[in-house]
């Protein structure tokens, strides 16, 4: 690690909330090492807006890692099962099928992984605990048990060397938060993707995540580049 | 999920230590999900001897599921480093080059997202405490935090429904004592692969895994059927 460099690993899907995550890990200056997880999800054009951002962004190094979690099955965003189209997201029992089993929790790994590669001790995930569509993985008391496994798991806890911190930026803010904070930080946010069913490249409008995407630029008073 | 049923999720490398795992899950009324974790390593034929051991076992589904962990660096198993010849197991400061950045979180994650596509709350982990080769993710404290994050990570821990367990039976066992565990049991160890280094298709002897098979095999007074 060359002397001074703060690095961290930042999980970028492309969508609002990572790339937004992203943006204030480099407002708090640290070197990003952006990590897009392909875990056979059906909105291929995430990706893309992930090697966007990343670019647009500034990342160090962008790495996208491919693996089938449809070999797994259960979840609509790997599977071909109807998606959602109404929920309350507020509500703790009402879990979507969109829910991709231990999904953070997979992600997160993989990050402490690449991280402790690195020599990072820093890895920003953009979860959001109020609008987070009902996502036990989201919830701060489930990043703060991710945490303290982490510090057991490797190499750099049992030398008591240093100590991994997972930051989790947005996980208080509300969407319309969110969003002014990425338009604050000169983040170009026609560059990210979110819907999770486009259809003929264009978002659908009516899934989960446009849902709570236009909700969000709707309350910021801001107007989504994407239409 | 078939009524009665009992499912559990077990990762298996195909060494000695996931077999035995295995087999003590089986005997334990278990119904067997094997989890291969095909991450790059160099020792292809281990992936021939988890498919072997996961038939002869009686898996009622053997997944390889591939992941590229060389994309990350770090270590002589994944990358064509020297590879050690002697160490001191119980040197807790003396972590070994073929330690793979937060492989059993890696590991123990995509267990995690499988069990709960399955409806299993059961995952079994051959890890190894006493001659675990200095690797930080064996200690039971490791093992515990990853629980209790799994219960929080997850929709059935949401729900209150059920909560997981990572079962570890080898854990405070001998190497010695997991080849008789695995005799008791009637495990054909002819069928496992432990050599990190093979040459011409055949143990090299000499690395941490053949050095640490052999002191089993040679305390228990058993003759290794790979000779």
């Amino acid at each position: 690690m060359s002397s001074g460099e703060r690095r961290a690993v930042v999980l970028l899907s492309g969508g609002l909330d990572s790339t937004t995550a992203m943006a204030v890990a480099g407002a708090e200056g640290f070197a990003c090492y952006a990590l897009t997880i392909d875990y056979g999800q059906r909105h291929r054009l995430e990706l893309e807006a992930a090697r966007r951002v990343a670019a647009a962004l500034g990342a160090r190094q962008h790495v996208a890692l491919a693996i089938d979690l449809r070999r797994f099955g259960g979840s609509a965003l790997t599977a071909d099962l109807p998606l959602p189209t109404r929920r309350d997201p507020r509500d703790m029992t009402d879990i979507p099928v969109t829910y991709v089993p231990a999904r953070n929790t997979v992600f997160l790994s993989l990050a402490l992984a690449w991280a402790e590669t690195l020599g990072a001790e820093d890895i920003f995930i953009g979860v959001n605990f109020l609008d987070y569509s009902g996502y036990p993985d989201c919830r701060p008391e489930y990043v703060a048990a991710f945490e303290r496994m982490a510090n057991l798991a490797t190499k750099a806890g049992v030398e008591g060397r240093s100590h991994f911190r997972i930051h989790t930026p947005l996980i208080r803010l509300s969407k319309a938060d969110i969003v002014r904070r990425a338009v604050e930080l000169g983040v170009d946010l026609a560059l990210t993707w979110s819907c999770y069913d486009p259809r003929q490249g264009r978002p659908c409008g009516v899934c989960d995540a446009c849902v709570l995407r236009r909700k969000g630029f709707e309350e910021a008073g801001i107007p989504d580049p994407l239409g």
